[in-house]
């Protein structure tokens, strides 16, 4: 089989290998489609910790089961599942353990025609979903899930700022809490973008680009109770300012780097929280795939690529575009 | 009677003024101690907002009721009291609303020798205590108690490092989380305050002065649960390299000033919390006042001054000296 293997010295090129076969507990899954993550192109740029030579990349992934190993109920084969690609979260809910981490490293991923997990990582994929649409779940909406409920204890009434729409795991949690029935705004850098989500029912749509538009936001919609951002960065202070007394802001990432100070002052007045979060629990996991399907969430895919295009799928995925995932086809 | 008084221009000055009396739902309480607030350093310095001229400044006092209005019970006559400075925090529990204000300023507070309250601030002052003693209690061990236990929930076998060991707050933090069964670390920069509180039970006392203390804290004491701090500044960002995975640090607090960058990486990884905090609700407080009684609490005194030399009190407390709290006593 083709698969996206990390080579020596941060290269990574489709490769041909053989095909996996699945072990005691295991199952093969012969995927569908994968979607693609920052943490790819990371790996791909040799700036992640722990990166190991050959193996293949690859987070997200749906197909369908085609191999059942020793101990695995048979009634798996041939059903159409997402992969759960948490890889010992521990026993902690709260945080992962030292021993977690993610499938496509240093575990083989699912950049490849068949990927091999244990059987506890399956579920069945929810019926609205198409494969492609399933694959864009697992990591992005994993993360967005823990964001809004586990540490942003989202519910109906509540003023919600999602930062950053575009995104994979924001564009999720945009749509997350708003389902949960709270009042959410977005910002986003680009035009079509705030379209996009005011179409999607968004309370305001703010272009971070705007000078003023921290002004403009707190003019407009007051404050938020909550607000959920992966940009950190300066304008992570502005955020501060857009926090309503006793508010919170969950952040799970600072693509815009190290915010270059931080307003203690203002954030104990408010008596306001500062939450980390990163990827979700295995419960989470199932919690998650449970709402999409009770919700009919359907994913905003932002580029399709055919498999033998991955490379690019990985490199193009920093590109604006449309928002949403970015996924490839088998 | 007496009474330090904001004047124009930032001035302060003890000033003979007619002595109040207690109206509808209100009791006068003559002062017996009060204690010194960082507040009343700032206000004394101009650098906090809202000041008034002509208001008595003041927010913790212990003392006896010595007059009723009409509505109070006339049981608290001759009673031993301590006074919560809290005023309009409001319905919230988590955080205080729009209005609110501390004794002492806009209100006529506890520089004087009588001040008079609404009879529901009172609590009855706790057995063990002096009146030296209790006057210390009622900014500092209210903002304590919440950071420990509404924001932090320290518990039994929780591992807790309380910064700046020397301080008003700080002080009452690591005697609380001590009470509650916590193991209680502290740093402070001065060597005598190191030994005070091994000898008061303190698992590690660090002083942050030495270059590599963060090293050796993490060699000799792990990770902590719970971070109290308010000093801010850069070694806030050590404070999140000490924070055990899903802990939290709460400050109350930036006397170092704001950090120059915030280490959002390392937070989100470890899903840490920043948790601001001020003051205490009047749950609270009435809680704490039990706690201290419960736990025969006693609080530390760096300085005692008597009631005349109350601008000293307040320019020198500064200064380093013992932990605790500096007090007038009348």
């Amino acid at each position: 089989m083709k698969a996206l293997i990390v080579g020596e010295n941060n290269t990574i090129a489709l490769t041909e290998m053989a095909e996996p076969h699945a072990g005691d507990g295991e199952v093969r899954v012969k995927l569908k489609a994968a979607a693609v993550n920052k943490r790819d192109y990371w790996i791909s740029a040799g700036k992640y910790p722990g990166i190991v030579p050959g193996v293949v990349l690859g987070s997200d992934g749906a197909g369908v089961v085609d191999e059942t190993g020793a101990g695995v109920r048979k009634t798996w084969l041939h059903k159409a599942v997402i992969i759960n690609p948490n890889i010992n979260w521990g026993p902690n809910p709260a945080v992962q353990g030292k021993t977690y981490t993610i499938l496509g490293m240093p575990t083989h991923g699912t950049f490849a025609g068949y990927v091999v997990v244990k059987a506890d990582r399956l579920q069945p994929m929810p019926t609205h979903l198409t494969f492609d649409e399933a694959a864009a779940l697992p990591l992005a909406a994993l993360t967005a899930y823990r964001a809004c409920f586990f540490h942003g204890q989202v519910n109906a009434g509540m003023k919600v700022l999602v930062s950053g729409f575009g995104g994979g795991v924001a564009h999720f949690a945009f749509m997350f809490a708003r389902a949960a029935g709270a009042a959410v705004a977005i910002t986003s850098g680009h035009e079509r973008n705030l379209v996009k989500a005011k179409e999607m029912g968004a309370t305001h749509a703010f272009n971070y680009r705007q000078q003023n538009w921290i002004e403009t936001a707190s003019m407009q919609a007051g404050g938020f109770d909550l607000i959920i951002d992966s940009a950190g960065g300066d304008p992570f202070n502005d955020l501060i300012h857009l926090l309503n007394p006793a508010g919170k802001i969950v952040f799970y990432g600072a693509s815009n780097g190290l915010p270059t100070h931080l307003d203690l002052y203002r954030l104990f007045w408010k008596q306001g929280t500062i939450q980390g979060s990163t990827m979700g629990n295995d419960e989470e996991f199932k919690a998650m795939v449970a709402f999409v399907e009770k919700h009919q969430i359907t994913p905003l895919i932002s580029r399709r690529y055919p498999f033998a295009q991955v490379e690019n799928a990985i490199k193009e995925m920093q590109k604006a575009g449309l928002p949403g995932k970015t996924i490839v086809v088998f």
